[in-house]
């Protein structure tokens, strides 16, 4: 299933695409996509309906970020060899966990706002993985019976916030739209492999990031089953993995985000994203 | 007001003190306590009511965390400067930000249980503030408006897993029962001045923390303005402002958390803690 959320910023709807692509609207069947819709249970139900039977939603307009009331947005930093790299950074020996803001989220199309005070933000197309159980200590074998699925993340990133104001990386990752999600939460069973899946980003148009999942330093399940040794991941958690090469940051010259900029970022077969870059207001 | 939740773990009801300092049963009024409930408007229909009149709960029971579905779990680190030194670090020039999982939250006298592989847990008492409303760049002057209440907070920290795994302490800091928060949330007209507050926390009756939140490097009022430069804070948000000296980490030789001990917890006026040490099951 591919599930989304659609309509006005706060009062999205919750949605499932049809066999035809189209939206179908799920608010006669569950008031949001959240952590305890998208559990094992949850899921069967929504999995039981048929598309067809549900309203057709002709224009969906705006597309929100594909899941509501996330407990945590959890990061893998430097993920991906390349980037660790280019970011002169030693690849970590074990995963590297932070976080961003919950009020980071947002839609994969809503524009990304540029903080104030910011001169170094910078983009980050990342493969998400979504929580649809409560797991804790959990093994790598059984790790993936643990997600709901996956969906598109742009990890946006500033870089002066995350590296030279004190310690802690969040403070770089959490402003306001530095966290498109979706278009869809894709589940599970429709992604034979994580780790199996091309990323890329565009810039204006122009290919900057372009990779592939089975770069990971660490992978899908090996991220689970970590992040569950030091706390309880919940359903609706979100773990954006890590980005590949390609960032303004690691360019030579460095280049940054700008108002007027566009980005467009995909994983395969979790739909795209295309953000407008503005300033905060 | 003193708001609480009362009942077992995923079961709480909310509930309010009366003058008396007995629990009245708030469930008939909201279905819980959360960022929706103590905003401005939320907080002024709670006061409306006449405690009195609300049903008595003779036996309460279990306390639960202070609040449900907490958006975010924020900390800031090394804020009081004999902390900073006894752990060898330099006193920040800009407050750090990280954050615990929120799975982390539990109730004031819930037991702390001792990650699996745990050699170095640890205590730290701390000032919690609780957002109440949306929060984007608001000045300093104007933050402590924001500000819904504040709790007590134990900020239950694997100094192993916080330093020694690989970068960003969020990692020794979210383990399951390493954020009791309450017993109370106390709203902010009861708190006149949040940089005044004696907090002490006592291991086994000894009492190894001491001190007064007027030595903090960075006030309540100071680190809600930094905090919303950065990201938008939400109601509900629960932010940890940092520890006095006298943890274990300090200690010579260092000292840190055996199933058996017992930890006393207060910050002045907003109520005492009680948790006892125990293997993770």
């Amino acid at each position: 299933m591919k599930l989304l959320r659609f309509g006005d910023a706060g009062q999205e709807k919750p949605g499932m695409l049809d066999a035809a692509g189209a939206v179908r609207d799920l608010s006669g069947e569950i008031s949001d996509i959240t952590g305890e819709t998208i559990t094992r249970v949850g899921l069967e139900k929504l999995r039981a309906l048929d598309p067809e039977a549900l309203p057709l939603v002709p224009d969906p307009g705006r597309i929100g970020s594909c899941l509501a009331r996330v407990p945590n947005f959890f990061c893998i930093g430097l993920n991906y060899a390349k980037h660790a790299a280019e970011t002169n950074a030693k690849e970590p020996e074990e995963p590297i966990i932070f976080s961003k803001a919950t009020s980071a989220l947002s839609g994969p199309n809503d524009d990304v706002a540029i903080p104030r005070g910011s001169e170094k933000s910078d983009w980050e197309v990342e493969l998400g993985i979504v929580i649809g159980a409560r797991t804790s200590y959990v093994s790598e074998a059984d790790a993936l019976d643990h997600v709901a699925g996956y969906c598109t993340i742009n990890d946006v990133s500033e870089r002066a916030f995350q590296i030279e104001r004190g310690g802690q990386w969040m403070k770089g990752k959490s402003a306001r739209t530095f966290g498109p999600i979706g278009p869809w939460l894709v589940t599970a069973d429709e992604v034979p492999d994580p780790q199996k899946l091309k990323l890329w980003l565009k810039l204006n148009g122009e290919t900057v990031q372009s990779s592939e999942t089975s770069d990971m330093i660490f992978g899908a399940a090996e991220i689970v089953s970590y992040l569950s040794q030091f706390m309880v991941l919940m359903p609706g958690d979100v773990i954006a993995t890590g980005t590949p090469e390609g960032v303004g940051m690691g360019m030579k010259p460095q280049r940054f985000l700008k108002p007027g900029d566009v980005m467009e970022v995909e994983v395969e077969g979790l739909g795209g994203q295309r953000q407008e870059v503005v300033a905060e207001s």
